[in-house]
């Protein structure tokens, strides 16, 4: 055993970067987990930007596969050795939120509710891009990995495949129904590939880049808008006879999409939203029909637990769901300053990284 | 069978007056009902306020309780003479809404979908306060009325009990959560008296109306917040251990009350509304929790059809639903100048008014 | 237009023979229908057997595709010549079924209930195998075809897709669940089908015969078991970590196969049951854990109506369903003896046929 | 801290039998909590009739209030002294069964089911009718009881009240709807409190005890049908229109109770099964309309979990549940073979008892 390993620390304005630090301790209801695979959220660039706050010296990154390195005394069913999978969301299992199905905003074993729930790696407690790493309520969160899945087949499921996939899910999208998604980054990407899951029949990609509206087609798009060429709202009714989508999914966090998922989805449709919002954000009342049209503004924060992971990690290996698309460049640890620098200023066409310890 | 009849009509800035009109005609799909009761809503005073357009010459009015005067050839299974109540809303059964279990929004059966749905009477077509009117769809919304039950136990079913019970029913709420209910207004009461009806164990009234929340209580509320004496959120997080209620209710459509609604729902819960919004509508973010708090915002426009009718009759007959509070006028048709004067001015602590032809 | 037809006309046990009949009479809820297309089902051969009772003298058949030839008076927004779609299940859209979304078991107009609701074509009153039919309800069950859709690709869609598919949608079948579906006849087959398109993980189809086991392959099993050559309970169990499946699907109307569904689901699993049971029906106690094992038995007929019928057509449209593998035979209407001799006794490896008129 | 306590202990046929145990042992996620109240269940009655296995030399008894005597080193959030209630289903928060929402089946987190799931105290371990227990997962079991609420408040909502009303909740009883609860025994009482709280606006209690018909009354019947005297599916059709009602619960057992429920169900409608059954279990098939009605048959065993007892606590704080009317008799745990003498053989009018130890 190690005492000490490498971490990626965030430490302020577009700073993060290789530290020593201790392995983590495990205490009797953790785990701990030697990384073999992790990647960058969109989220991890928030912080580096100091868009998003977490305190400097937190090690940072929520995405992990790796393998059992220790386990709490309260902790069973589980060797060391183990190859697993962790959510990004780390449930409880036990608290008023867990036991309610808000299982997302877990407020722990100490009951006490904070910004962001149960979204705890690299943000409330240290983070996955390190050697090592302490999995909170581990009993709940560690995710066996069959022997005929690659770390790269799992890695996304932890945070953008359960993310994206989740907003058809929340919406409860039913056989036969249409559904838009607007915004065709990692996490609408992998809302297109939930529609198709739930047996959407008709699936619209909206983006201006070209590039991810034909992976768009790809991950499971019918139709594909580049709104910079027309007005995805207009182009949507067009395809709809007239009446909207009966789903609009919202996966940037912007005015400008919210409006137009409100304003592309039916009388009683549903926006599904999981972009996370800043400065502003107004309903357009002509779209919302006033309050009285039976819309819907559903948000999803990521649903967690090891549960969810296994069976994401069915879905792929029977072959529903291929998120080997959006790898598309690869790092190690060490690199990570340069990995950063390429994923945060998105160069090179880049989707999604991998990184390895 | 007469040939004219009196009607109330809308014939400018509060000006609702009593003229003569024929008897409407019957299509195949409709009903002639011969009116007996009938009541002044809140969007009745928008239109008298020329708030809400409709159409001048317009008859207005849509919770109507009576009798069929004559059966259109394609509806089967009534008689002249039955005592029927007919909802607000009159779904047709058979357009792309009502088979997608969105009625309230039927486009009828020419399958085009206007403002504001399947709210025709007194809106898209003639209305009910009148000596007769029209009811379209008859065969999906003429509700017979038991032999036990009177017109005025009926009459507030059509719209304000259906709309204000909903409210809980979109939220799902379940045995033993607590619910928020802002404004304590006629449909702000009737959604008080829809929580304790699906087994909320802790239903909050807001309000600024002493007599308001003092019905509220009669209605069903545990607890009364006056939001002129404390901050009805602070007081809400109070009562629910510091997390917010899980449903919140919004029956003004004001900005204000639905800042509160988001802000005093715990993460994971429900804002259910159904306040008509002017305006602009703004999303409070950090009530929000900026998109990822797993918040659903909801809205109902008002379930309509007769087994919506029947059902809530039922509710009544064995003793679950008492709206004899909220009469608090009564006036004949002919007196229908002064009853909107009343009504629309909120005079002499009126509730709801009962109006008679 | 013609004022006779011919029609395939049950007659006695064994007997369906075509004869000469008055094209049926167009009343106001009415359409009337050229036929096009139609198709025989497994309970039509139940008729022809006298194992379902329908009276002598009935025109059977309810899986039509056709143009519309007259429409009644309180039908609106279509025209003669449209070409339609029209389900085995004719809902009204006003009963009480209907509005309590029970529509399948639809009273009608009359609003009571005859065996078996909503199943009224070639049941109830004449069917579709014949030049014309009156269509009940027409309002709401014409489905206009896409221009782009084949009355082949459209016939199945009537009964075996939307009612096998409905298993999947009745259990809520959830995203990387597990589903065995027993008996992999037409209707099996399209429950394979839709519990692929609801986003299943691992797909089982049970059957005892090769063909249909390989056609249940290219509907989306994952595996496949021949219940002579092994144990289909053990060999699910060994497929799902020992639990048993999530959903088991009940396709074939017996004892055994509703046996397995109780034993192969998991404690708190559900099964779906699509069968016309016979003789005696039996719950095994140890696989329905005595009762308390948070087991669910479902029960699905077929979902019918004009907006069910254009969501399956949109999901061939968009390449999520292909029931072209399931026509193996193609006859003329003046071969209907023939076809229900070939059919009814399962010869030539038949899955379904294709009538003409 | 005393090393020994008096536990009632199963030594056979008819011998449940006050002995003297050791204190249990506290692992790292189990609290012990000293018994203030506790009751004897029918499950219990079943063990001493050696109807329903256990062990010789198990401690019975799962329906205890208590106060914490010592945390496991796991737990966090409590104080040693915080009075609780603990269900009599004690799910881990953590395995496949509880992150699919089938709590009550919960396989704990060794992952492996055993007959019944989470039904642990009394029958997998040691139980309650004891000075002290083990509670297993304790921080997803125990509910801090309020100040405001005394011991006897609470101690039913272990097990019967959970389980009477979850039979309303998975058969997702609607407001207006129709329920008939046959037998009024303690689990079919507290089904009729539940169809009560859940807006039943029609409730129909079926048994043949006067006594119980009329604590049916207290508990929300509005109607009661003494089986001895009149066919309880004639008397319900005749109450509903000829249709039979929308749920019916089954909270005995037995073949005719389950016959009748299917019987007395409407198309479409569903039957919710509380009952242990054991023999044989026959489905009659004209009743299951053949396996083609929209029947459902939902069995739930009891949720449990702090959160499910927490909102059963505020029912009663809030007055929407009294069952004060069903504790009849008292003893102290000395006196418990007096207690299981008059319970087990029904004699006095007994419907339940309280403990003390």
């Amino acid at each position: 055993m190690t005492d000490t390993m490498k971490a990626a620390v965030f430490e302020g304005h577009e700073r993060i970067v290789l530290e020593e630090r201790p392995v983590p301790q495990c205490g009797p209801n953790d785990a701990i987990v030697k990384v073999t695979l992790t990647t960058i959220c969109g989220t991890d660039v928030h912080i580096w930007r100091e868009e998003y706050p977490v305190e400097q010296g937190r090690i940072v990154g929520h995405e992990p596969v790796g393998v059992i390195h220790e386990l709490g005394v309260a902790v069973s069913g589980y060797e060391v050795g183990d190859r697993v999978l962790v959510g990004a969301i780390t449930p409880c299992g036990s608290c008023f939120y867990c036991q309610n199905h808000s299982e997302a905003q877990c407020s722990g074993h100490e009951d006490e509710w904070k910004m962001i729930g149960a979204w705890r790696l690299g943000n409330a407690i240290d983070g996955v891009q390190a050697e090592y790493f302490r999995v909170p309520y581990a009993q709940a969160n560690l995710a066996k990995i069959p022997d005929d899945l690659s770390d790269e087949q799992c890695v996304l499921l932890a945070d953008i495949a359960s993310t994206g996939i989740s907003a058809t899910e929340t919406a409860n999208v039913g056989l036969g129904q249409s559904v838009a998604v607007f915004a065709q980054g990692p996490i609408g990407l992998c809302a297109t590939a939930g529609a198709r899951l739930k047996g959407a029949s008709l699936i619209i990609g909206v983006d201006s880049i070209g590039k991810r509206l034909s992976i768009a087609r790809e991950m499971g798009a019918d139709e594909v808008i580049d709104f910079t060429q027309e007005d995805p709202v207009a182009a949507i009714k067009r395809l709809t006879e007239g009446r909207g989508v009966d789903v609009a999914i919202e996966a940037l966090g912007k005015q400008q999409t919210f409006e137009w998922c409100l304003d592309a989805t039916r009388p009683g449709g549903t926006v599904s939203s999981l972009g996370v919002y800043g400065g502003k954000l107004e309903v357009p009342l002509e779209s919302f029909v006033y309050g009285i049209g039976d819309k819907k503004i559903l948000t999803t924060l990521c649903p967690g637990g090891k549960e969810r992971m296994r069976k994401l990690m069915e879905l792929v290996r029977h072959g529903r769901l291929n998120l080997g698309p959006l790898i598309t460049h690869r790092f190690s640890l060490d690199q990570i300053e340069d990995a950063y620098e390429l994923f945060g200023n998105q160069r090179d066409g880049v989707v999604k990284v991998a990184l390895t310890p």
